[in-house]
């Protein structure tokens, strides 16, 4: 997607060979408009499927879910970063380890929103090593749903994420692959 | 909102005289189209106003932010709850007690997200005791921004939140208020 290339290169920060910032439109500070404009480029490419719903994680993952949400006109559930008190009955959960954080947590989705009728697409800000990613497909798979697809916004290819997901035999979609990264240099596929 | 009010009282449940849980179209499960008609309304209440951006906090107030963002055409900046490790530089800083959780944490912006020049509009998705509102409320004033209003989807009438900004002088607009709860009722005001 060359508008988000171009806006990655504008104003993305490589902090160093992992680690990118785009906190001035997609992580902290959000363009509503580019949302708007990728949730049409995922509806473009799964166009002709079938989507119920649509799955994120808290928090960063909202603003672009939402979007394509919007766009699709379905549902969209976000998971829940630990067991919320107001979450109640029965819930599905997902592992996660955070490398950028390093510590380990759970993912939870209340099964009322997720049922074995639903087909279901992933979405996610980044993709590196997959943790996120993995842990929503195991929420999917508890519900007992069909996974349509994973999308992702912007793919670190040089981490293992999007090949583990891909051999699967998941269907993975990322808007930017980003190659290879130092500090102050981006460079895409 | 009558559109809202009829949604909380078919969807939403009311677990005591203070815990509304509208998880199926606002805190977990996200009706977009209901999001954007929330984003219309808003923008409606504050026409004429020129308004440069939208603030909230995360998680539960990205959806209904962005939505808002995306209508007035402005960028939105979601507050996070506790310094991440890829915000450097100066940050603004809000303390919040959750009533909910019972426990204290900052959330945080990126100076570079808020400046002097802006003209900022507060969305949040509850205003109860209003920790949240005036922990945004004192990042807007850090910033030395100009605050144009609070906006609210569900307003707890009942609980002082509302009043102590509305005594401060801010402009307080919510959807929906509720004036009393307990164990399944909900009544309106």
């Amino acid at each position: 997607m060359e508008l988000l290339k171009q806006r990655i290169l504008q104003e993305g920060k490589a902090l160093s060979d992992v680690i990118l910032k785009v906190d001035s439109f997609l992580n902290h500070q959000i363009d509503p408009m580019l949302m708007q404009a990728i949730g049409e480029e995922f509806k473009k490419r799964f166009a002709g499927q079938e989507i119920t719903k649509v799955l994120t994680v808290e928090a960063s993952g909202i603003a672009v879910a939402l979007m394509t949400g919007l766009v699709l006109k379905v549902p969209v559930v976000f998971a829940k970063k630990k067991k919320a008190s107001t979450l109640s009955g029965n819930v599905y959960v997902g592992t996660v380890y955070s490398y950028t954080r390093q510590e380990t947590f759970d993912i939870v989705v209340q099964d009322t929103y997720l049922r074995p009728e639903d087909k279901v697409l992933i979405i996610d800000d980044f993709l590196a090593t997959g943790e996120a990613s993995q842990g929503m497909v195991s929420i999917v798979e508890q519900a007992g749903a069909h996974l349509v697809g994973v999308v992702i916004v912007i793919e670190k290819l040089f981490q293992s994420g999007g090949q583990q997901l891909r051999d699967k035999g998941i269907w993975v979609e990322s808007l930017v692959q980003v190659k290879k990264m130092s500090e102050g240099s981006i460079e895409f596929v």
